[in-house]
């Protein structure tokens, strides 16, 4: 292969996936990372985090360059979400049919086995190199070492898969006309853990995730290996009733988990320390256009960070190395310009699609599910899917359980929420709802596809 | 007043003009400026042109400060737009009434005669500083000068008028959660020159603005005191039949102008040679919230630069000044940021409004003003708001003739728009629009409001 020389700035979780792909391609890899190594026991920070929740899209990247097995032992399936209400009841609803799960995996220990793949398939690794500035039409990069010694990179193509923040998208913004977006939503995140029980076992069902919808804020809680749970506050910043500007000390954090999540309380012996130990960090969106520039690319929350709320951030990202991967395969690097263009056009409608429905996530996951209309709404969904697998295909699957594009299962979404939003119209329909006319309900889907 | 030292990073005119509205307010100003003096002769380059239209809000701004009489001889009228055709024939399409005009002045004169003014009232002007960083919370500038020197200076408040690229913007997006936007539109623009004739007169009609509307692209020009005009190119970037990407030698130029503006390219000596001298630039649209950010603000267009396409960039800044000067006296100054909050609250959505509309009117001017269904259209709403001065104002004359708020004038235009199409899609409208029921029209639009 031509123009062989890669450079990838950033070693996160997209970055060493794409490190790999691209080694196993031929080309000259090397990876730059502003962290120190994450595999040294004395880093053991994991910087931001959230549990990743691996699904078919992820594991698709993963099976093409053979980690599936490698990355399985890491992961836990949750096969629904368990929802808690106020008073500790739980109730399941369940993500597929009984076979589908998404996988809880700990963003540290995945990234750490995918440096080590990264590593052996022979990508040069170099931490603790911050990118200072890049200098596109060139495609050279500087980095500051921590002993202050600077040093100018060069190589054929650079790929940013340096994140939200990325280095390489502010480079663009100063080089070319980007068009750029970023917003910040009002709801921020804290992390708390739920230990393992005296007896060394999960405090809850750990085949689950597990939700406490509150309306405006939530709780949620993802299994790890080590019977622990880690659980994720989302409240709003400030503004309303119950937000992390009004709590300040130790009786304003258990007054709000006794109110709210009593039963997450019992099972959290160290919260307010945690509480306050731990940052609260804020959610962003972030939209740009262009994605390339000459030789150079950005690729996952460089170009498309998004909310957590549908778990695709990181198989997204994931995708974006397969698809990128199946581009070079195509047409070669004689012209990465080239790649990068079909790169770009074929994926920007996807990642638009994704990060939309993960907005429109956050509120299906802190209000509807407590909605005892919308859980039988989700059971009439998965019986059409039941009875007619390819007609109706309830958009949560086509996201999750699928690797249609995006774009096309939002769009599908859509039709079916118009026809679902006139079954549910129906006054009666909570007590009539096993009696819905299935057939009906498919051919208005038709009707409406065929418009 | 309390906490009366001010900085405003920016000399530009909204920066120079609020610098005059706080310091005769007995407020302690301090301007920073990055580039020189552009009062000296040796620092003659204007920076970004584009003759600026001096409109009705932009009148109000300086009456308050009494600036009307030393601007005015500067200011040269423009009554309407005179639209040439491909074959050079011309045709005016009025802006309002027999008097209303907008007013040509050049940028740098402008900005000369207000720094001129602010330094009489008192306020301490400091050029050729870069401002390279501020400490938002603790209200500091660092500064780097020519020399090499750095210099930290701390104020009460900071304003940030620095522009569409503003530092004080830069500063917020590291230290808060600011939802940020920035667009570039496909076009570029170029300025070049119709020079006086060799009489040392004007060489078309001075009291106009000229457009050479050509659908996807267009030439405009406006009048100087020294009787030349100001021309200016807008064209795509690329991708299009005309664009500045094919335009590469002598014998394209000259082939564009000859095939679209073959009577403005007669007046053009100068022509070949300053479309290679002069860059070609690039037109964004920002947006942002919050504007502030403890007693840190953003104004002008460092906090919504738009495009050029309505005149109103500078226009919408001198109006900031005034309804910000206006707070100033209602709240004084014991708690800056309550001043702001209730700016941003009040002018935010004035700016989305003036910064959609600007986008809107490019469409109008390089494509619709040649349409004659469309000057059909202005003659019957010029009818319309003649018989009912209040019933029915044009959209431009809200904008441009009179204070009401942005948004109101925007929702109003729209509705205005919904009843015109109807009254447009007439299939004999151009044979019968002198008999047009305007009674009817009014009843129409009034019942709009209505609901």
């Amino acid at each position: 292969m031509k123009n062989n020389d890669v450079s990838i700035i950033g070693a996160g979780l997209i970055g060493s996936l794409l490190g790999i792909y691209l080694q196993k391609k031929g080309l000259n890899v090397s990876l730059y990372e502003k962290r120190p190594d994450l595999r040294d026991k004395k880093n053991a920070t994991e910087g931001r985090s959230i549990n990743m929740a691996l699904s078919d899209r992820g594991w698709k990247a993963l099976d093409k360059i053979g980690l599936r097995e490698k990355v399985a032992p890491f992961a836990i399936p949750m096969y629904g979400r368990r929802i808690h209400d106020e008073h500790g009841e739980t109730s399941f609803l369940p993500y597929g049919k009984e076979n589908q799960a998404i996988y809880s995996i700990s963003r540290g220990k995945f990234n750490h086995l995918l440096v080590d793949e990264a590593e052996k398939e022979g990508v040069k690794l170099n931490f603790e190199y911050f990118c200072e500035e890049i200098d596109i039409s060139k495609t050279t990069m500087n980095f500051s070492l921590p002993n202050g010694e600077k040093l100018e990179k060069q190589s054929d193509v650079i790929i940013g898969a340096d994140g939200a923040y990325s280095s390489l998208r502010d480079a663009m913004q100063k080089q070319t006309r980007l068009n750029y977006k970023q917003e910040y939503i009002s709801h921020g995140y804290k992390e708390l853990t739920i230990p393992p029980t005296a007896e060394g076992e999960f405090a809850m069902d750990p085949n689950a995730l597990h939700i406490w919808p509150r309306g405006m804020f939530m709780l949620i809680a993802l299994p790890n290996p080590d019977k622990s749970f880690t659980c994720t506050l989302f409240l709003p910043f400030d503004g309303a009733k119950v937000c992390f500007d009004k709590i300040n000390d130790k009786s304003d954090v258990e007054s709000v988990f006794r109110t709210f999540f009593d039963d997450a309380f019992l099972l959290m012996p160290n919260l307010v320390q945690e509480f306050f130990d731990n940052p609260t960090s804020s959610l962003i969106n972030v939209e740009c256009f262009p994605w390339l520039m000459n030789k150079s690319l950005l690729i996952g929350d460089a170009c498309h960070a998004m909310v957590p709320f549908f778990g695709q951030g990181m198989n997204c990202g994931f995708e974006d190395c397969y698809i990128l991967d199946g581009l070079i395969e195509k047409y070669g690097t004689t012209s990465w310009e080239l790649v990068f263009e079909k790169f770009q056009k074929v994926r920007k409608p996807d990642t638009d699609a994704i990060s939309q429905m993960a907005r429109d996530n956050f509120i299906e996951m802190r209000d509807s599910v407590s909605n005892p209309k919308f859980i039988i709404r989700k059971r009439i969904e998965a019986k059409l899917h039941e009875l007619h697998p390819k007609e109706w295909i309830p958009l949560y699957t086509m996201v999750t359980f699928s690797d249609m594009k995006y774009s096309d299962a939002y769009a599908q979404g859509q039709l079916q929420n118009e026809v679902m939003d006139k079954v549910m119209s129906d006054p009666l329909i909570m007590q009539n709802w096993h009696e819905v006319n299935y057939e009906d309900i498919i051919s208005q889907i038709e009707t409406a596809k065929m418009v």
